[in-house]
């Protein structure tokens, strides 16, 4: 994993492909985007599916010697990224131990509540009330979660920013999906207004370049 | 997280639980499982939500020199126990890759899409026909996944058990409560046959003694 030349990473403008973008931002990594329309269904053509048979993206590849690696999974991602530059995801100890913590809440529970919320807020053909509300009670104790946790630390994984924060933070910024409102959750929008003033936030959430997704 | 001393796993029978257990009799590991009856609410009393604000199990403690360390969520308990005793993940290179990517489909997918499945065929109160299909839909989506890997793999992450294979176990065991037939994918059913000949899988299993949970 040391030597990564001409990394590629594919993406659309989904909360689970700017995890991936804002950490590679974060980690100052020379990378292209390879634009994956999923409303288009681009995820679902050979070349998408022969990097990842899931049919998803982010989808991330990069030479290492002779041989083309290909990582799938944006909680994959993260933690082999930050693994290899040894930043936001602490080696042992205590602190590894609250950032996987966190890391896991964020992607086992609040991506995909959030992500079935809005499946039924916005998405379903056949819209189903119960559904939608039994979903947004999923994700309310999410952010009911997060929001005490960040009443009592700025970061998810304690003292410090780590990969917890940017799987969480493309989550949250669509908080609209979910039918919850951000502002019955004080210390998680103090905590979104504080990492909005990354640039490297900034500048994954911009990516790639064009795309909007609703 | 070298001195790990008076192990205690909290947990019930569910299928998170069941991945912890798993891992702890894979690794030999001499540890004291205390009940949390989880239909009974066990997991909103104040002793357990100290241990993990979620209220939910599996949590594991032990004792580390003067202090007691607190790990939850199964995904985070996997990866840092695997990591400490150096098994069933490895330390680098593609290897670490590939377990990693089909732990994260599991922990993200095969986890959380069984149990919507499972809380619209049995446990919701009001039923909704339509939750079902969708949910039902996508627990199949990640089946055949899983089906397809397992025609071309021995075990998830490739050649040899992980914690990928241990993550999933526990809930294909219960695949009926998605309301598939795991008849329909044989090559999920061959490897759960040959994980289920494991012993340390079966004692696992058969953790905490006595219980219970439909």
């Amino acid at each position: 994993m040391q030597r990564m030349e001409d990394i590629q990473l594919h993406m659309w403008a989904t909360p689970n492909s700017r995890r991936v973008s804002i950490l590679f931002e974060e980690l100052e990594l020379d990378f292209e985007v390879r634009p994956v329309n999923i409303r288009a269904g681009q995820q679902f053509e050979p070349q998408v599916l022969e990097l990842n048979p899931f049919g998803k993206v982010p989808v991330v590849t990069w030479r290492d010697g002779d041989t083309r690696r290909v990582l799938f999974e944006s909680g994959a991602i993260l933690v082999r990224f930050a693994e290899c530059r040894n930043q936001f995801l602490p080696a042992d100890g205590s602190a590894r131990d609250k950032t996987l913590a966190w890391l896991m809440v964020v992607l086992t529970a609040l991506g995909p509540h959030s992500s079935q919320a809005h499946h039924w807020s916005r998405l379903a053909a056949a819209p189903s009330e119960l559904a939608l509300q039994h979903h947004k009670q999923l994700v309310k104790r999410v952010y009911r979660l997060l929001d005490d946790r960040l009443s009592n630390a700025p970061y998810l994984a304690g003292e410090h920013y780590s990969i917890a924060d940017i799987a969480a933070y493309p989550w949250i910024d669509v908080w609209e999906w979910t039918t919850l409102n951000i502002r019955d959750f004080p210390s998680i929008e103090d905590w979104y207004q504080k990492l909005r003033q990354r640039p490297a936030v900034a500048r994954g959430m911009g990516l790639p370049l064009g795309a909007v997704l609703e």
